[in-house]
């Protein structure tokens, strides 16, 4: 630089050190401009585990121990005192809002004065036997008032009289082998039925009354309600003889109340009469122990049972007509007196706004009420949400946390009774949960056997359900994550290496927000092992016995079990919530409808012969699979390349994503059934327990399995596969470029 | 500053000198970066005035003149080469994209050998008289082949032959006061019925089919489709007395194509058969002119017609049934040989993509199909639609312009054959729309008199109609806005000084995404002065004299008539589009549905005593009534302090605004009607032409003004009461805040 004189170059160096400092503020000022949502971009630091680690297994069981400690039926003042220490309980955990939400709807009880039994009358008319009109009530329990009987809530009232007719699980199959096989005539007898294999409702309504019977008994079988080698309850955690199941027996078809199906039970909705009433028996339903069983069927007359009817009693399970000839003219009396009431019920629903998009809702929702004290059912879900909720509130609290969607938090009310409280809310509600609504995570009883974890659950929440559970540590080996150990237990297939998922059926809350609306949904919860463990339920479901005791002394003394279920909703809910990209996986969606599409056309093929004298083809189904993996696939392959800080892209990706569920919907609902709207999953109609794929086509070959010539049922076949074709196309546009 | 050294000063002015380049640096760095999406909450320079001004009433001419060159009936050659050039037009002027979309609907033609007409058969079976076989075509037009004769599409074929009944309108009050107060019995009968004041498939499937009819006749009186001093075209633009109507008598209901309805009509649907098949008649129908009219009249027997009832024939229009005495034994005799067939057609769809929201759809949507030349129907509103998408187009290539959100133009096929082309593409699109479509402007018709602009639209758009007719120049007046020229020939009511806007009926494209979808719909054309005209439609509406010189010699010699509906039309399009926050205004509705619940609650109280002894209240809806005012208000006052930078803000309030139409739609449809879904606006089940305000509740109040004492139809009433307020309330939920 020798050639510039030292005033140059200072005049240099004075330059450059303005252009130094300009440089400094542009970049400053670049960078401390805050882009006006730069916080919704960007995925946020996550707080996920912390989540997770502030629950404890021993706040479970305290909030268990304060659930059960008295009976809280719906529609009593137990369970309204419930819904009020909740609400006040996740206030004070540190939600934004938690309030009561009302409806009046149809409930039933036994008459206080006038109890339920069945009877034995001989030929003078005197009742030689009558069942017992209670459940022997457990150590410790022996002062709690309010216990409500065993009974079939809805049934009419009655006191048929007749011979009766075992009917072994009492599903459509089993009617059609007494009357087509066996050329038994249920019209006008009594029908006793086991419990299990179906819902009890379908047992009823659909298939007892169809068969013409006056009245029906239900029973629970030793067969279906004991493990071998298991003491019965207070010594081990089997059903003793003197319990019995509660439960409703309704076919409501996700009506809710059965007075105002499709409309919130408010005080403005206009009531259809009884007669007119969605879902509702019209015959008399009383459940019964089985050493009230073992009286009722040991004198039976009539032919053997065919294989498979017969249980486990000391009896020979004849079928009936009626008794034995020495006893023929002694018949079966139904005394039943329980009353339909409207009665008003409450759900708790707590929020946590979202910070950047409230308008998007994450469900976390389970019942409240209870048959007795509901030691598993409901309360072990229950006790899962409270500790979700506490620990949402406390990262608020403590880490300024607030997720990026808003969280819903919901204690139905009444599910016992036909799914209630949490149908006329999504029914109040429909409107904005359509558009709003991401994900609806099930939260009833967290434990239902000891054995491993199980997960029912939307294709598209797969692969969330497995990067959760990662995350978990398994509640039965220590150091091992819970997926391992889930995975261990209960690999899915010999072609696909991962823990097995199952669909979703019915019979709980999730399905007004699934089946009917159409949001992604799951549930998870402790099961029992499916490969050796083949009792129905658990087998003290629905009885007295349902106790904080038995899941402390058997299920999960740790209350480990407990802490892993209730880790897995809240991963969840949590990632659903907070993750800037939903973590839905359509890919994975497609993967589940192309088996789906197979294994129906597969069942349907089972009668190949009528397949191609009526002209049935899956070719437009497998089409539409096929149009649908495309669009999947595409899809992802423009969410790798999507740029997250832009909120639009976000916003519109995202949109897509979860109406991917809603797709699935079809207004005009299943054949017969206006608020089963989802043409990819369903119960079928003679199972509500049974989650199918296509139900639509299911429902239409399960007719033709009992009678494959029938023109009109392939026609209807055809036309469902031209549904469910329809369907995929449409969902698989959704996926398609917005414009 | 004496006291400080040199030195120091020095170093002072040094250091500001640093700050102030550090803050200019920091200032500009600040400004340069760009925000992430900073277009999008910026209110962009408007095009508007630009996109208006570029369209000419000389193309518009133009257009008009080139659709109508040759018939263009659906499903035929000539209407598949028309949608082609419609494609190739839109490409050329810039659409982002335009394709052909084609379904297989059931459409309906003329036997071409064996022709339709009705006779009067003499006591030996001779055919004495016969209606003419088509109608004298205008000058010019000779040579044009596959002109379709006048008929009734959808009539079944058959020769039913038997006396005569002359009917009216064919209304339901009209079918009453001929059964009940007249004692004259239509069963067996051939019935003859005026067109006009109600849509003819009402008269035809619902009325003539249930009074027992075996066949229909209709005819265009004099007295309703020709105007006092006007002469027959071509030397006025009144019916000549050998014209006749044709039109189609379906009783859809919104179904779409009759062999699939609530599904596209796509290779892979299943197809009912013709027996099951959505609104179609079983009883044969035919059209005829007034001169074939008089022949069948002028010898009717039976007693003279009750008040109202004569047209303006030089007859007596005596009731029948059959002829006066002398001519007792001779009989009406229809030949019908109209053949039904599945028949492709084709819709043309055009997009522009949107700019910051690509998945927010505005559609412009109107027919293609003609009857015969389509002259106004349809090709005035196509003509328009042409202008609308070049001048798009145009602003696009020159500009540089693009619309924030997505633009749809539809060319829909089959609309005279049942809104098919709109309904199958609805049907195949349904979710996407659902979740993704803004808007609907149904473009039909543009004309159909000389006298002001006619408007008909969703409360929640009048507020943009007002603003952009403010902004349009009247045709009629120089120098006077539209908005005032409408407003000084229609102003509303004594209560409301403003342009008068109608309600939604139906009968043209936006059926399926109005009342089925819930998507925000309008349309506006030029209209007769309906104080002084008192003819149905416009007099030789659906004839072969639907020409082009129509237009030209009578309805609009300037096109400046046409030019301002375009303007109207596309400066609805463009502000839906393109505004930040879209110009839907929910105070508006609230406003409205106060109106419709004040008005079908008087409806119901002219039955007071009914109403007290059945215990029928409107007080549930009045109450959501209000609360969805309070609800919109609330909204509304939030929006002001929006802001419109904030992208997701911005975002989730249009999302509010766009929802609330989807809100007043219940997915289980009005009674009878699975798809007219709309509980505020549908047309009533008795005129298909009408839309009234809730439609549930008048319907249930049709059935009791003509027998009042019904408990069961007041239960009805109450039931539909509370589906109305149940909708009004669900709706205002989703205008609150949304979590």
């Amino acid at each position: 630089m020798g050639f510039l004189n030292s005033g140059v170059c200072k005049w240099i160096w004075c330059l450059a050190g303005v252009g130094v400092v300009f440089l400094v503020g542009f970049t400053i000022g670049w960078f401390a401009r805050p882009t006006k949502t730069g916080h919704s971009g960007a995925p946020p630091q996550s707080f996920l585990q912390e989540f997770l680690d502030e629950m404890r297994a021993e706040n479970i069981r305290e909030h268990l121990r304060n659930l059960t400690r008295l009976p809280h039926l719906a529609g009593t003042e137990q369970n309204l005192r419930l819904a009020e220490q909740i609400r006040d309980k996740w206030l004070q955990y540190g939600l934004d809002s938690a309030e009561m939400v009302h409806y009046d709807v149809l409930l039933s009880y036994p008459n206080e004065t006038n109890p339920n039994y069945i009877s034995i009358v001989d030929d003078r008319g005197n009742q030689v036997f009558n069942t017992s009109l209670s459940e022997p009530v457990p150590k410790g329990y022996e002062d709690v008032p309010n216990i409500v009987p065993p009974y079939s809530a809805f049934s009419p009232k009655g006191q048929p009289e007749g011979d009766m007719v075992y009917v072994n699980y009492g599903r459509t199959e089993d009617f059609f082998m007494l009357q087509r096989d066996m050329g038994i005539n249920c019209s006008g007898k009594i029908v006793i039925a086991r419990y299990g294999k179906i819902f009890r409702g379908n047992k009823v309504v659909k298939n007892a009354m169809l068969a013409g019977a006056k009245g029906i008994v239900l029973f629970s079988d030793p067969a279906d309600y004991c493990a071998p080698g298991v003491q019965p309850y207070p010594d081990g955690w089997n059903l003793p003889g003197g319990g019995a199941q509660r439960g409703n027996v309704l076919n409501l078809n996700g009506a809710g109340d059965p007075l105002t199906p499709g409309y919130p039970a408010k005080d403005y909705t206009y009531r259809s009469s009884i007669d007119e009433g969605a879902g509702l028996p019209n015959i008399p339903v009383h459940p019964i122990g089985y050493d009230d069983a073992v009286v009722l069927l040991r004198n039976m007359g009539g032919p053997s049972p065919p294989p498979g009817w017969k249980g486990a009693l000391d009896v020979s399970y004849r079928i009936g007509p009626g008794f034995v000839d020495g006893l023929a003219k002694h018949k079966v009396r139904m005394s039943i007196h329980t009353n339909n009431q409207v009665t008003r019920i409450y759900n708790v629903i707590g929020k946590i706004r979202g910070a950047i998009e409230p308008d998007r809702y994450i469900i976390l929702g389970g019942h409240r009420d209870a048959w007795v004290f509901g030691g598993i059912d409901p309360s072990t879900g229950a006790a899962v949400v409270h500790e979700i909720v506490r620990s949402a509130g406390k990262l608020m609290g403590r880490a300024g946390w607030r997720p990026r969607r808003t969280m819903i938090f919901a204690s139905w009310d009444a599910e016992e009774f036909g799914l209630l409280g949490s149908t006329e809310w999504a029914e109040e509600n429909a409107k904005a949960l359509q558009e709003r609504a991401v994900a609806y995570i099930n939260a009833d009883s967290a434990i239902e056997g000891m054995y491993t974890l199980r997960v029912d659950c939307v294709p598209s929440l797969h692969t969330l359900v497995y990067d959760v559970t990662k995350k978990i540590s398994s509640p039965d080996e220590e150091g091992v994550s819970l997926y391992d150990s889930w995975h261990k237990k209960d690999n899915w297939t010999s072609d696909r290496d991962a823990p097995r998922i199952s669909k979703l059926g019915s019979g709980s809350d999730f399905e007004a927000y699934f089946i009917r609306l159409g949001i992604a949904s799951g549930r998870a919860r402790y099961t029992k092992d499916r490969k050796t463990e083949k009792y129905s339920n658990y087998p003290v479901y629905h009885s007295v016995y349902e106790t904080f005791e038995l899941v402390e002394r058997f299920y999960d003394p740790s209350f480990r079990k407990l802490l892993a279920v209730a880790q897995v909703r809240a991963a969840l809910v949590f990632q659903l919530a907070d993750s800037p990209l939903l973590p839905l996986d359509c890919p994975e969606y497609a993967d589940a409808i192309a088996k789906y599409a197979r294994s129906i056309a597969e069942l349907a093929n089972r009668h190949a012969q009528q397949m191609l004298q009526y002209q049935v083809s899956f070719d437009a189904l497998f089409s539409a699979v096929d149009n649908f993996t495309a669009a999947a696939t595409a899809f992802h392959e423009r969410l790798d390349t999507l740029d997250l800080t832009n909120d639009m892209e976000l916003r519109m990706a995202n949109d897509q994503l979860m109406y991917l569920e809603r797709a699935f919907v079809d207004p005009l609902g299943l054949p017969g059934r206006p608020f089963y709207r989802h043409i990819i999953f369903a119960p079928s109609s003679h199972n509500k327990y049974a989650g199918e794929s296509f139900p639509g086509i299911y429902d239409a070959l399960f007719d033709i399995h009992n009678a494959p010539d029938q023109p009109r049922a392939w026609d209807e076949v055809k036309r469902q596969i031209s549904i469910a074709a329809f369907t995929v196309h449409a969902a698989a546009m959704t996926l398609n470029p917005v414009a």
